[in-house]
């Protein structure tokens, strides 16, 4: 039998939200949570709307996850995130011990690897799962920024 | 005329939010951020509460100093903080692009030192003050919990 909970299944969720971000001039970015094949959590960049460097989409799921499932670590959970995530969001990750990070597009200036920070040693990463369109949907919202 | 408004000054009230920590039984550190010798946020270590990784006193100072700015960047403000900031909370004032960052007791092992996580290039930083009295409230944590 077909498994359909690839990761791309899951992270075409993801892209929904990162085009809920770009609907609302936010730079589109978006990330689920999920646990046993559901998505416990949601989220967007809300950096503007909220004026707030740490309403980053991974910040929100991390702590949407969390309160879903009762206690702080994310043990068996799987983050899918449309970009790289920086330092800030990876610190947090670190924090969550979370089992597992699905990112789309790579962020060559700010995104954790170049930067160096550390994951949890139990974290395990996949990168590049629909990178193009998380980072078309990027270009296109700069495009327009420019205009 | 004697400047009422020192580094030590800040930083006692930034003890006095670990102390309220300590008091919740949550790892005491706590956190202020200045602008204009006033003070606008402060917060204090609610990881356990909250059941969120998320909930470091910085995180929430941060948060609540853009939420009274108005906007997100944190230019003209100092962070005073009871023990040096985590990857997480050093990625997040990265992005504040906060001008001062003072804090306590260094944190050998998770520090943003240590770690080599990137601050602002405008960001100044100084270490070490009141470091012995936010030690000290560590340490009896952490006695107290293995009791």
């Amino acid at each position: 039998m077909i498994n359909p909970f690839t990761d791309e299944y899951f992270m075409k969720k993801a892209l929904q939200e990162a085009e809920m971000a770009f609907d609302k001039d936010e730079i589109p970015v978006g990330a689920i949570i999920v646990i046993d094949n559901k998505v416990i959590a949601r989220s967007h960049n809300l950096t503007e709307l909220l004026n707030d460097v740490t309403a980053h989409a991974e910040m929100q799921s991390i702590t949407a996850a969390a309160n879903y499932l009762g206690g702080k670590y994310l043990i068996g959970c799987t983050l899918y995130v449309t970009l790289e995530p920086c330092q800030m969001c990876a610190g947090a990750l670190y924090w969550s011990q979370i089992s597992k990070i699905v990112y789309g597009a790579s962020d060559e200036n700010r995104g954790f690897v170049k930067m160096g920070t550390q994951l949890h040693p139990k974290t395990t990463v996949v990168k590049g799962v629909l990178a193009n369109e998380s980072s078309e949907l990027m270009k296109r919202f700069f495009a327009e920024k420019r205009k």
